[in-house]
């Protein structure tokens, strides 16, 4: 496989493909539509979790696990979301394999090993989890129950693309149960809070909050909430999706609560998830066409030491200064390798270290020794400069928070410049077909209108963003009377 | 459902059973055999799991995630294997679920949606990974592979019990590769003594290091090590495995590397793994009549502070004082929970606390304020003192050391005294009806006289154990010569 990544101006599609299986991050597997995560990849998504699961404890959640099955009649209870899923689930009907008599040394499904009822393998857990909250909610007192689950959920996509699409893929869902409708509404509101904080803060990628439309809705949700990033080609993505079920679950499963004036009534509930999708987000936010860049909050390694040396004996020198600055570095909780490796040239390191992001490199040789400097360089930027040794860990602890702020920053600017106010269809399509992103555009509220706007153009509604100011105006597609904006954009 | 655990004397079985559900660690769900972890023992589980994830990485293992499906063809390749686990496995035949015509409201397999080829739920994942592994592996360069997963599998068992046999389990799997024999075996080694190390490091559990016999052995490996720990009734429980796995799945997937001298060989396999079933180590090694016992390590919380008040105004200087002791102890790195609720009396949370295992809990009431003291209980010994205010930071603490000692000595003796040398088969009878535990005793080294100790006892060989001196004797079923003992008990 050749080391060169395609150009993202030749063809980000393939870009991306390239990025993800050559930085080491992901690659297909022998099961259809499922990937395998490789380390690399994998490390960046410990690093997500470690956060998200931090976020979540500080707000008050506790982690459990619920059953990878839903035995087919609770798959059903709930009508909307059994209709949502059924089209694209995995199911289980037998559990043993026999030899096949036909074919010496090959298995077959045992005929007579066939489950009375059949078993979904969970594509979320709303069924799985509402049924088994029936015996764990009886009064007020036993609520609010805030919980969460970290898990791999199957749905069975017919197109996939790592990250972004997969058949198996691993997220965490919330699942909350409530004594109101007030508390419910809150909870779904905080937890997509929680969502655009972290993939701001922590990820460096700016989002829009807000609500779905009817038609974009989880399956069994009475509202959507999101956060909806943009990429580089201009299309939009679904990061994360926080959702108010008002009782739908609870009459579905039948959870009632005694309340404190010791009337019945259902429970109130909300879910909420983010999956290793977020992976195709960061790609696709920050990486350019030499490969992967990483905000240093999610870098594996956020600095690496490559040694420059011809013989053994400068080897050993360099040696010793990069082990000093390691230390230095871990002592202010700077992640830090040493590739020592002998079976790799520099320039060979070089290219890996740039194509994996590792956001700050530094190059030690000879010449450096003798003047007590290294070569730093930038992964974000590609710029280099010789530091001294002493002002080395001030230098580098400094950058780590000015390059994610820099990424921030440009991802931020990049989506301001691609996000137009358009005021009739013309415009709509022009920008759309022309420079793409964020388009905000009144609407006349009707599922009709969207989707006649999506079958024309392929762009969705992508949320009516919160806080979005009223604004008299005609819906730019039916010209109908419309009070605000909402952001439309061809989307992952 | 009654507050009283049954007595262990009375049905060690049934105590097990009550335990694991009223201390809130697990219960049974939906589907059969498969098991909803609470919050509470979740969170037992994930400080196994930090600690764990800690020792894998120190000794060079790195994270990754693999397909949860194995196809057919894939599962078969590996011949022992594929005949282990063919019998319990569950077998994904179909992709979607269609409205039942027969039946209004309700779905069915759709006859359609067949899969090309079935697909496994994963019992363990050497074929996928194996099957992966073909495509990272070309040279010497590429070894050695040190990859770990966190997973769930599924294995089909007709008799279940929560954490100790379930269809479901959450594990950890270890799948490395390396360049020879020796390399392999090293690791499968030095992984069996992590997990020792865990066990009774951090878990307070000793654990006997050994070799399982053939029969024993996991399905595909050439040699099986083990840690085997004793349960408080004289069974004992595998805790732990970790197999060398020679070169049989690098021959069925054909996965070869080429040496530094440029020959072509097939690549040398381990794998390791501990369960969700440590959870029931736990609870059979240290619990009592009153409930669960837990080591300090692993205590969600370590210490819970209950506040002993009749006005408001006793609360709310109570309240000031359990502040004060809570930034205290957090500032120790010890964790603690003012259990503030209203809702119940002190009474019923001692008894909630005792159930779930708190090593420690502090009472603080009226006449403490008075004597600046508070009452300081043990969960293990169930033993209480009065400590002054000043003095107790420094005694929780050296208390949290002493507890974790005090457990893993009395598991320890429990075991030196329920581990007995037998020379006849009658003793050996003797001593597995009345004392139970391991029995150490000369074997001929044959399947044979294996089994039918087994058909006549329900004893299996445990393990060969690690660093046994020859010792010439007579086997003690078939009275042939024999060059050492053995640990035989009956086991979970």
């Amino acid at each position: 496989m050749s080391k060169k990544l395609t150009k993202r101006a030749e063809d980000y599609s393939k870009w991306y493909n390239e990025l993800v299986v050559k930085a080491d991050l992901a690659e297909n597997s022998a099961v259809r539509g499922c990937m395998v995560i490789k380390p690399y990849g994998y490390a960046i998504w410990e690093k997500m979790q470690a956060e998200l699961d931090r976020m979540f404890k500080e707000t008050g959640h506790q982690n459990a696990y619920f059953p990878l099955f839903v035995p087919k009649s609770l798959f059903e209870a709930e009508e909307k979301n059994a209709e949502g899923f059924a089209k694209e689930c995995a199911v289980v009907t037998h559990y043993r394999l026999q030899n096949d008599p036909d074919k010496p040394g090959k298995l077959r499904v045992d005929p007579e090993a066939k489950l009375e009822e059949e078993l979904v393998v969970r594509p979320t857990s709303e069924a799985i989890i509402w049924n088994t909250y029936k015996g764990w909610i009886q009064s007020y007192r036993d609520l609010p129950l805030l919980i969460n689950q970290w898990a791999n959920v199957v749905r069975w996509e017919m197109r996939t693309r790592l990250f972004l699409r997969t058949a198996e893929f691993l997220w965490q869902e919330g699942h909350t149960a409530h004594e109101t409708e007030a508390e419910a509404i809150a909870e779904a509101e905080l937890m997509n809070g929680v969502y655009a904080n972290f993939a701001e803060n922590f990820m460096a990628i700016p989002v829009v909050k807000g609500l779905k439309t009817e038609s974009e809705r989880f399956a069994g949700a009475v509202e959507t909430y999101c956060i909806e990033a943009l990429m580089q080609d201009g299309k939009a993505l679904q990061a994360g999706t926080s959702h108010f079920l008002g009782q739908n679950f609870a009459k579905a499963f039948d959870v009632k609560f005694t309340s404190k004036e010791g009337k019945q009534d259902y429970v109130w509930a909300t879910s909420w998830g983010v999956s290793t999708r977020l992976m195709g987000a960061l790609i696709m936010t920050h990486s350019d066409d030499h490969g992967l860049v990483l905000p240093p909050n999610l870098a594996p390694n956020q600095v690496v030491i490559v040694p420059i040396y011809k013989t053994d004996e400068q080897f050993e020198e360099v040696s010793k200064v990069a082990n000093s600055i390691m230390s230095d570095l871990r002592s202010k909780n700077i992640s830090v390798k040493y590739d020592n490796r002998t079976t790799f040239r520099p320039g060979a390191k070089f290219a890996q270290h740039e194509l994996q992001g590792v956001p700050l490199r530094i190059a030690i040789g000879p010449k450096d020794l003798e003047n007590g400097t290294v070569e730093l360089a930038r992964r974000d930027t590609l710029t280099k400069e010789v530091v001294a040794l002493d002002a080395l860990t001030d230098t580098v602890e400094g950058l780590m928070k000015i390059i994610q702020d820099d990424l921030y920053k440009k991802a931020f600017d990049f989506r301001a410049e691609h996000t137009t106010k358009v005021d009739t269809f013309e415009e709509f399509k022009n920008v759309l077909e022309n420079t793409g992103g964020f388009i905000s555009a009144h609407w006349d509220g009707t599922t009709e209108t969207e989707n006649q706007i999506k079958d024309i153009t392929k762009a969705t509604i992508r949320c009516i963003p919160e806080g979005y100011v009223e604004e008299a105006g005609m819906c730019v597609f039916s010209g109908k009377p419309s009070k605000r904006r909402v952001l439309f954009a061809k989307a992952y």
